[in-house]
C-alpha cells in the first residue's frame, strides 16, 4: 500500500478544533466521518468501492486517523473493501485499531485479510470485532479468535438490543475499558445512519467531518440518509449541525461540525 | 415580500466567472442552480417547501436571478410554492422572466398568484408556461391566456418527445426566440434529474451552482440524484464537475462548476 503525504498546514489548521478533546471523559470522543457525491452516495452499489474523493481530501482521512485511537467501520465494508484502516503517513507515530461491528460474525477473516497483513508487517493493528454474545463460543468464532489474538487482536461479545442491534453507548463503553479515547467511525451507510438516526446516538457524537466531491454517483448507489425519528407528536426536527466550518480542498469540501443537540 | 442585501462583494467576486457569457450564441447560457441538504434533498416531502439555507445564500439566489433573463421551474414547484420568481434586491435594474414548464396545464394560474401579484406592482415579470401543444386551444387555458396576456405573459406550446417530455433544446430555442439569452433552472427535484440525467440534456449546461446546508433531512425527501444513463456496453459514467469551486457562505456552502462533457 502506497505511503501517503502529510496534510498540509493550510489544511491542518482549520480542521483541528474538531479532533478529539483530550480526556479523561466518561465515553471516547465520537468522529463521524464520510465521503460521498453531491447526492449522498458513498459507492455506486452494495458491496463495490467507488473513488471519489481527490489525494488532499484522502490525506485528510490519514491525518484523522493519526489522532484516534481505534477506526469502526460495519461488516459490510470490511467483507466488500478489505480495508487496510490504519494510518499511511510517512512516519506514523502510532496506529489506530480497527474496530469491526459484526454482529453475527459474517466476515471470515484469515491471516490473508489486509488488516492483518498490515499488522503483521508492523504498518497497523490487528482488529477488535465487535459480536452477539451468543456466537462468542461458535467454532469459527472460536478458532479465528485464536488467530487474531496471535497479533493482539480479538472478539469482543455484546449483547443486541430489542431491535437486533448493537447499543452504541455500550460500544464506547467496552472500547474505553480497553483504553481506546477516540474512536473514528469511517462506514459503511449502515452505521453512519445509524448513528446519525436518533437523538440518543446522535449525543454521542463529538464532531462530524464530511467530504463531498464534485459528482452525482445517480439513482441506485449506497445512500448516506438517517432514518427520520418522529417524536411524540408525530414531527420530526431534522438533525442540523453547529459550529459549522466547510475547508474546500482542491475539488473536494469537507465540512466540519457538532451535531445539535435537544 | 421582504427585500434582499445585495451579496457582499466577497462572496460576489469568486461567482463572477460562473455566471452567464454575453452572447450571441445559439442557445441561451443555462444555469443550473439549487439547494439542497447534505443527503440531497431539497424538501422534506413533495408539495411542501423546506427553509434549507441562510441569509447569504439566498442572497445569492437573488443575484443570480439578476444576472438571468429567465428563471425556469417545473410545475410542481410552481403549484406546491407558489413562487415570486423575481429578483429582490433592493434596486434590481431589470426583473426575470419566469418560465414553467407545465406539459398538461396543471396549474390554474389566476389573478392571485404570487408571480401575477409580483408583475402588477411592477416588481416582477409575468410568466410564459410552456404546455404540449395540444392543450394550447382547451378552454381553461385559452381563458388563462387572456389574463397571462394581460401583464406580458403567455402559454407557449411545444410538442412533447416520445417520452413524453419536452425536448430541453426546443424549450431553449423557443426562448431564445423570444430574447431570451440567459435561463436559470431553479427546480424541482424531477426538472434537475432530467437535465442531469442525460449526456444530450447535459451538453446544454453552462454553469452548475449548488448550496448546501448543514442539515440531513431524512429518509422520505424529494432528493435531486440523476437516473443513470448507460452506454451500449452496459457502462455507467457519473456526470463529474469540472472548473470547480467551494465558496463557503457562513453556514452553507456553495458549489460551481460545469458539466464535463464527453
Amino acid at each position: 500500500m502506497s505511503q501517503i503525504s502529510a496534510l498540509p498546514e493550510e489544511y491542518a489548521t482549520p480542521l483541528a478544533p474538531y479532533l478529539p478533546l483530550l480526556g479523561p471523559h466518561e465515553l471516547p470522543h465520537l468522529t463521524l466521518t464520510y465521503a460521498t457525491s453531491l447526492d449522498s452516495a458513498i459507492s455506486l452499489s452494495p458491496g463495490t468501492q467507488t473513488h471519489l474523493s481527490g489525494p488532499i481530501s484522502k490525506a485528510m482521512t490519514h491525518h484523522l486517523r493519526s489522532f484516534h485511537d481505534a477506526i469502526l467501520v460495519g461488516v459490510s465494508t470490511a467483507v466488500a473493501d478489505d480495508p487496510g484502516l490504519n494510518c499511511r503517513i510517512e512516519g506514523a507515530q502510532s496506529q489506530p485499531i480497527p474496530v469491526i461491528l459484526d454482529p453475527s460474525g459474517r466476515w471470515e477473516i484469515t491471516e490473508s485479510a489486509r488488516v492483518i497483513e498490515t499488522a503483521k508487517v508492523g504498518n497497523g493493528r490487528a482488529p477488535l470485532i465487535i459480536i452477539d454474545s451468543k456466537y462468542l463460543d461458535n467454532d469459527n468464532v472460536v478458532q479465528r479468535n485464536k488467530m487474531l489474538q496471535k497479533y493482539g487482536g480479538k472478539y469482543i461479545g455484546l449483547d443486541l438490543d430489542e431491535k437486533g442491534r448493537f447499543d452504541w453507548r455500550s460500544i464506547l463503553l467496552a472500547l474505553k475499558s480497553l483504553g481506546v479515547e477516540s474512536l473514528m467511525v469511517e462506514g459503511g451507510a449502515t452505521v453512519i445512519n445509524t448513528l446519525l438516526g436518533t437523538d440518543e446516538t446522535r449525543q454521542l457524537i463529538g464532531s462530524v467531518i464530511v467530504t463531498f466531491a464534485p459528482t452525482w454517483l445517480g439513482q441506485g448507489g449506497v445512500i448516506v440518509s438517517p432514518k427520520r425519528e418522529f417524536d411524540d407528536e408525530g414531527k420530526y426536527e431534522p438533525p442540523r449541525l453547529k459550529e459549522v466550518k466547510w475547508i474546500p480542498m482542491d475539488q473536494d469540501v469537507v465540512l466540519c461540525g457538532r451535531v445539535t443537540r435537544k
